[in-house]
């Protein structure tokens, strides 16, 4: 097999594809050429940590918005892959809302012991993408961010890696501008430490503003007010904690809000969302899309249909991630190998339809969870993924969405049992609301067992 | 004339570069087809304030580093357009140091009655820019922002005019990741009024510290710690700020400084510069020098020696500023319609090297200046251009120098004779240490004229 195949963006699903093929290879197939794009200087996508905020220092777009003590805000049973387990990476049960670090070290253990890393330039970031439609190949343009050269390629398929959640949506309020305090998306934030006894406003009502929110709370802010444009989200909220319709107008420090509401602010993190954004392809092949749990466009939620030599990983609105990553990496390998036949574009067209006409009609998030377990059903059993109980993943996420509404302080305290090892997680030694050190370290370690 | 020539950016060079070709044309020469791409909304380049940081409202990365109640660090004497003096914009004399809004009415004004609008593409981003060596002509991709588009573009020349105060140099320091205030680069600084009782530490010793210094003071920052790797600034400090050496590392809030201090901060600014970054740009086209009076590899600073119909505007650090940009656009407007000869390649070296060497042995910044002044100058006698009084502009800025040096709170309440107009600009109705509305019409306006 002497394909070539550009995969940009190593973060978790960029890794996926690279197990996907890994696994391919170790099966003994021939695999195609690879080269996987990376701008940062390490994988992990998201889940490498930087204080940078803004432009990185390579004067490029910051990737991660993840912020210090940041816990994951589901159930890691919900996110395990089936092919390499808590289990099989801790060698111990660990609890079931780990922080960012262990999840890092998690993705990380399945392919760092691999042999995929050859693939990846890092430090490399690509500026533009052209697909010819006469010798039917990608030309992709790379710039090495610490040497400074440019180079062209020829590709036979390309797969957009980039993630969604990197560039900053950001509405515009009357009078913002005029805003004295700390202004900025929750992309910046990096810590909730320096709001303390701050009176603060975030605005939107989804997961930023709902984990900013208690991340400021536990880190002593005065007062957090959560403004939100269509709905509440409804939770008990503690003491200090509360929701009010969406802001109408800024003065100075002042806000003023849709229900007559009027208060002063110190801080304001806009916590509106991401944009689809990929500034290195054409208009023509560039997703365009609000955040959904099925883009238009994409044949298996994968599949450019207008070229389906151009792929995208990763690009649903997530319920499911890590194990829906491998699924999508999985078929698109199985795609490019020739093992999973495309029908014709009429075809493909009407499964797109048949989805998006469901996703129109999906009426709860229940639903819409369920919605996303059987895409992935659909995409795994085309391949050699090992199936895994969608099912039960299914009623975590149910469970942990009431845990969240009963107990938003203290939801990421409970356990469930992994489908993939029926591992019942232990309780972490510390309850989350105490915990002020989100270190791997400090996590595996057994602070209650010192002797007494 | 049937050139056709390509401006990236809409800033106070690249609106420069507009009026000279408008200039010409009003001369009742042929200009060439002009395209003039700009990403924001609107012209003016760094002087177009935005509340943004980071990552822009389109997902690019924001242009501007000012800040609310930035006023001129220099007299507007240094500045005044040859052509268009501040007596015939504000008919009425002004005072010496305006705030961002007043000298941005400047610039605009300049060109709003002109018709030179219609040359550029608002919303619309340079993505990459290619040079055919067969065809001698330049590629350009860009990306309309507001619709999508993306449009491929052949022109004869390519004027980059996109700045190099943008892009921020990080340098890294042990443990700064671990710091938990307020931590950014002076290029998302955006006003002090958040840093009132704070202590703040400004890594760097360059304008942004020494005004982002001045500015947290007189905000009611609790304490400003400049930090210099090289050398203070060595200003007559207030009560409350003060110069240390390098910080070497960071625990938490703790800094430690090379001579052995430790202090807590609460908020951490790097003022550590800006990078030359071009990333529509392939290497070889590709500025890539320190910040530095003459970058090498520019005939005349603004013709690249590599391939003499690309040109850099305002690529110099700059005492002068306006009016060398003005000086600059004359002459790669005389070069792109062959009024000005360009010699060869060897010549051209031979140029360089001779402004290099004498760069290169600048002993004073006094000398700086006057290096900048003949720089200009010699660019000027071969536009037509208006020479004005370069050397009684060398003379104000060594005045201001020593201002600053005596007087860092107050040196904005002096005055300077304009060397265009004889005009001596007027005190401003308000000592700058107590004027805390930057806005055009406060500044026009007449506080002290109120009947008593």
């Amino acid at each position: 097999m002497n394909k070539k195949i550009a995969i940009i963006g190593a973060g978790p699903s960029g890794m996926a594809q690279l197990r996907a093929f890994e696994s391919a290879e170790r099966n003994g197939h021939d695999i195609p050429e690879i080269v996987c794009f990376e701008k940062q200087d390490d994988w992990g996508g998201q889940w490498n940590y930087t204080w940078m905020t803004g432009l990185d220092s390579n004067g490029e777009p910051v990737h991660s918005s993840m912020y210090r003590n940041l816990w994951s805000n589901g159930p890691k049973e919900a996110l395990e892959f089936a092919d390499y387990t808590f289990d099989e990476h801790f060698g111990q049960p660990i609890s079931s809302y780990p922080p960012r670090e262990v999840l890092w070290d998690y993705i990380n253990g399945r392919v760092r012991n691999s042999n995929v890393r050859k693939y990846v330039r890092f430090n490399t970031v690509v500026r533009w993408v052209e697909f010819d439609e006469n010798t039917k190949l990608f030309t992709v343009t790379s710039n090495d961010l610490a040497g400074g050269e440019t180079v062209v390629e020829q590709f036979d398929d390309v797969i957009v890696s980039t993630g969604h959640f990197s560039f900053p949506q950001l509405p515009s309020f009357e009078g913002l501008e005029t805003f004295p305090g700390l202004l900025s998306h929750a992309h910046d934030f990096r810590g909730a430490e320096g709001l303390r006894d701050q009176n603060v406003l975030l605005i939107g009502s989804s997961y930023s503003a709902e984990d900013i929110g208690i991340q400021a709370h536990k880190m002593g802010a005065r007062s957090v007010t959560l403004s939100y444009r269509t709905a509440p989200m409804g939770l008990d909220w503690p003491d200090g904690m509360e929701e009010l319709p969406i802001v109408e107008r800024f003065e100075g420090s002042t806000a003023y809000f849709s229900d007559g509401s009027v208060r002063e602010f110190d801080a304001v993190i806009l916590c509106t969302g991401y944009l689809h954004k990929y500034p290195f392809l054409p208009a023509e092949l560039s997703l365009d899309s609000p955040n959904s749990v099925y883009p238009d466009g994409l044949y298996k939620g994968v599949v450019w249909q207008q070229n389906p030599h151009l792929f995208y990983l990763g690009a649903q609105d997530q319920w499911f991630t890590f194990n829906m990553f491998d699924a999508q990496a999985w078929f698109v390998r199985d795609v490019i190998m020739g093992k999973v036949a495309l029908p014709s574009v009429d075809v493909r067209q009407a499964d797109i339809d048949a989805w998006r006409e469901r996703y129109n009609g999906i009426p709860t998030a229940a639903d819409e969870v369920r919605f996303q377990a059987d895409y992935i059903r659909d995409l795994i059993v085309a391949t050699d993924y090992p199936m895994f109980d969608l099912d039960r993943v299914v009623d975590i996420f149910l469970a942990w969405k009431k845990d969240k509404v009963s107990n938003i302080l203290g939801y990421r305290d409970g356990s469930y049992q992994s489908v993939m090892t029926g591992t019942i997680a232990v309780q972490h030694h510390t309850p989350w609301i105490e915990e002020f050190d989100d270190s791997l370290e400090r996590y595996l370690s057994e602070p209650a067992a010192t002797p007494s």
